[in-house]
Formats: C-alpha cells, structure tokens, sequence
C-alpha cells in the first residue's frame, strides 16, 4: 500500500513533512532564470527548463531529510505543455532520489474520465509500443464532489499500481466553510466528505492502519482537525496550511496518532524560497531550503514526539 | 462577456450544442494512428499526434454548423506532456476556425494557485519575453468545493481577458446525490453550490441576462434542471449527460429560458465515434460526425424551439 511506503520513509527520517514545488520562474533565484533564458532564449520553455532547474537544486538539497515532495499543477500549467514536461522530469528526477510524490492537481471527474486521470497521473499507458507513465506521481489530489463515481477508477488504480489519492475534505482557505461547513442531518458537510473516504478506502487497507484514500485537512482549522483525526482512524491525512497560511505546529500535530503517524505536514513557499527570507545569495537557494526544512522538522517533531510502528 | 460571444454563436447557427473532444488513441481511426505512428514511431508523441489529426478532422467538419467544443483535459494528460502540447494545438485550431473553446478541466483551488489555473486556461502569462497564453480556452469548468477563495481569482481572469467559468453543481453521474444532494438547513447542497455561482457572477453581467460564471446541470437529473434553470436566471448552463448517460432531448430543453437561450448541450462519444455506429468507414468519420452533430440540433431544436434575443 502507498502510504505503508510514505510512513516508513517518514519513520526513517523522522521528518512528517512534504514540500510543495509550486515554483514560477518570476522568483526563483535569477542565476537559474539567466542561465535557462541564455540557451533557451525568454520563451515557455526557457521558463520551464529554469523551473526544473530549481526543483532539481532542492530535490539535491532535501533528498536525504524530507521524505515527499508535493508539485502543484497548476505552476506547470501555467507554462503551457512545455512546463508539463518540467513537471514530468521532476517526478522522474524526485522518485529516483527515493521520494515519494504526491501531484496536487486535485482532479475530479467520473467514469473513463477519471479512469484517464488515473493512468495520467498514477498508473501507465499503453497506445501502440511500450507501455509508458504519463507523469507517474506516487498519489494524486483528487475531490470527492461527484461522489463514488469519480472515486472507483482511481482505487482500480491505487490497486494495480500500488498508489494512493488524498481527498479535498476540510481545506485550509478562510472560506473554506462556505460549502464544507454547511450543517446537514449528519453534521457538516466535510464531516459527511470524511466518512466516504472512510468508506472508500475500506478496500485497500494499509499494514499501518491507513487505507489507501487519505484526506486533505487544514491546519488552519484544528478543531476540525483533532475531530478528524478520530473519526477517521483510517484515513492518511495531507495537512496544508502551517506557516505561511497561519496554522502552527501545534495545530497541525492533531493530525497525527498516538504513534506520530497518520499524516503529512506541507510547506511550499517558505522552504522553496527560504534565501529571501534568510537574505542569502540567490544561488545558496537550495542550502537555505535545506535549512528551513531542518528547522520545521524540529518544530514539528517537538510537538509529535518519535515516530514509530 | 464571454456567454454574449457564446449565446450569439448559438444564435446564429441555431444551435445549442458542444462537442467533447474526448479522444482516445486507441478508438480513433486506424489510419490516422497509422500515419502518426509511421512518422513519430509508436510513442507518446504518435499517440498525441494521431489524436491531433482527429481532431482537426472533426474541427473542418463541424465548425459552421456547431458553435462550441468541449476538450476533456484528462484525455491529453493521459498522453503526457505530448498530449497537452495536442491540446494547445487542438484549443489554437478551434479558435482559430472560430469556434468557442471550454477547457473541461474541474480546476479546483486556491490563492496563488488557482490564479496560475486561471493564467493557464484562460489567461496569459509573461515570464520573459513576449507574454503567452498558456492553453487560451474560452471558458474552463471548475469545481467549487473550496468556496469563494477558490472562485476569486478565476473571476479576475474573466474581466481582464473576457473569459467564462462552468462550476461543478449538479453533475450528470449516478453517484452525483452522495454528496450534492445531501440535505442542509437550506435544501440540498447542489442548490446552495447553485446560489453561490449566481452570487460570485453578479459582478460579472452579460448582454443578454447571463453572468461569466456558468454551472454544470446534468440532463440525467431533469427535475434538478427544471429547478436550477428556474432559481438561477443569470446562470448560462453547460449540460452533459445528453444520449449514452441516458439524457433525453426533452429532459435537456429544460435547461433553457423562454428564448431558447440560457444553455448548452454537451455531446462527447456519440459524435467523434458516430462512424463505429453507422458502421461506415475510419476514413469517413468526420462526414459521420457531421450528420450526428445535425441530427443532435435537430432533436434539440424540435424540443426548445427557435433560439432568440
């Protein structure tokens, strides 16, 4: 099972962390923007080669700390299929440096729709030749709207290639209420959200207790996180929110077990872009990732305490 | 606004329908896929490249008499980095021939991140050198389970660059009702999601009553359709569900206002396949389409009579 892989690389390095790759090539450090601008010229693909460029430095930098990486989509989109192939070549580069990936692209549709997003983005294809993975992320971000119909060709999935999804549940964004928070008779509408994942990972139970269908949950809401975490004993959760979005450490250890296990703790920017912050030379960018990364497994792992099965 | 474009294409080709570009390599013609993979050998990029050419076929055939397309963005990411460079090939062509674009793509998000989706698919970028757009749809559908955070940034994208949005409400699939029609203290949650895209369009007012944020109501559900065409009057409808999922002509009509406008049907399969069907040759699929697409209007416009402003 997926996540039985994350939490023994979580329990090895003792790090509950995943970081973001949301990078646009207006920030990173301009030497990368140059030296991609110089052989590609100011083009979408001098933009994605410096892009992968950047992933490739932090990758080096965090390997060996932090067990996940966490590319976004939408920052590979934004520069058209030449960035998707930057977002191709860094899962390549991520999994064979042994992380785990999970692709925040939270996908939802239904039938052979989804069964399409499932080959793209966790299973393979074959069209004539050699079977191929389109990206080949270890877990995908997925909604749950739609209801089961959108869920049964990712857990196909899960199932013949070993991977797992994380369902949008309780989101970390100030409105998040609007929809989710909405009362119904069983409470509210996340709560309901929660308990189908509950339900649909009920099939592709993990070693560790966490099914294959984990949840994202906030941890700008940690009310609603300690109430998930128990409701949900076997649902993996994905908590975004800490730092920069106003969640502490201590908000988001209630996502985790009484054996400091069950989640995963995002950063994105503040550990992507940590020189600015630190004041350092652009080109020490991956060092200073490597710092603030240490730094937030000290913060969390004080309020979590070993990691164990 | 984006829908008077739409709404006065319809008009003036009496016809409320868009075709889903879904294509698989693997049901297209054999010889298109025959001459891609002669050229790219049998690869992701003969995969991409077979899927073009079909495309552009059911492009020529159908232009003057069908007013929009509908690419499903999972079938191109399917096809890795290659599939999405089809797609923007695929988007570029249509435009090009006139026809409205929707990037069927259920983006959800937030912040930051959903404004790199709304540059993507509806916007353009500038890294450097000349801006860019991304993928340059019309309109992209998008889901809304994250509340206004995740529908604000789309909604600047829609002002600055005359685009449209489709938000996920009550969708065409069996399991649609586990989550959206689960009851809250204000009728079911498909109805508030409803409410929502009437109030987050009010900024945006169109020509002829129809804001820039539109929802998808599936036909499957008649009685929803009835309901939401009647409580949401500046919402422009996008209907899927019409033929294979079980929609009738006349369950469909009931998406539209008392001049015909207000909506429009989505067909997929029936109509890039229309040849399996007919049983005439691979080689005259775009002729087969063609017929299919008229006789969809025809069936369409015998129910919703003659469309006007």
């Amino acid at each position: 099972m997926p996540f039985d892989r994350l939490i023994e690389k979580i329990t090895a390095l003792q790090n509950p962390t995943v970081v973001g790759l949301d990078p646009s090539p207006e920030r990173i450090p301009a030497f990368l923007r140059d030296a991609a601008y110089e052989r590609y010229g100011e083009t979408p693909e001098g933009a994605a080669e410096a892009v992968l460029a950047f992933n490739k430095g932090i990758i080096d930098a965090l390997y060996d700390i932090v067990p996940a990486v966490k590319p976004q989509c939408a920052f590979y989109e934004r520069l058209g299929w030449q960035g998707m192939r930057a977002l191709h070549e860094t899962i390549r580069y991520a999994r064979a440096k042994g992380m785990f990936v999970i692709a925040d692209g939270k996908r939802n549709d239904i039938g052979s729709t989804m069964k399409a997003y499932a080959e793209a983005w966790l299973g393979a294809v074959c069209t004539g030749g050699a079977p191929y993975e389109p990206f080949g992320a270890d877990a995908l971000t997925v909604g749950g709207y739609l209801g089961r119909d959108g869920i049964a060709p990712l857990l196909d999935a899960c199932k013949d290639f070993d991977k797992g999804i994380f369902v949008l549940v309780k989101t970390s964004n100030p409105s998040s209420g609007e929809l989710q928070d909405v009362m119904t008779g069983d409470g509210p509408v996340y709560r309901r959200m929660g308990l189908l994942c509950e339900q649909w990972g009920a099939c592709l139970p993990g070693r560790y207790g966490y099914s294959a269908v984990g949840a994202v949950v906030g941890a700008t809401y940690p009310s609603q996180l300690t109430e998930l975490r128990a409701l949900l004993p076997h649902t993996f959760l994905l908590v975004p929110g800490y730092g920069a979005q106003g969640g502490s450490a201590a908000d988001a250890a209630k996502a985790f077990d009484q054996n400091g296990l069950g989640a995963i703790v995002n950063s994105s920017r503040a550990i992507l872009y940590a020189y600015e912050k630190e004041g350092c030379s652009g080109r020490d960018y991956a060092a200073a990732a490597r710092r603030e990364a240490l730094r937030m497994r000290s913060e969390l792992t004080a309020e979590i305490g070993k990691m164990k099965f």
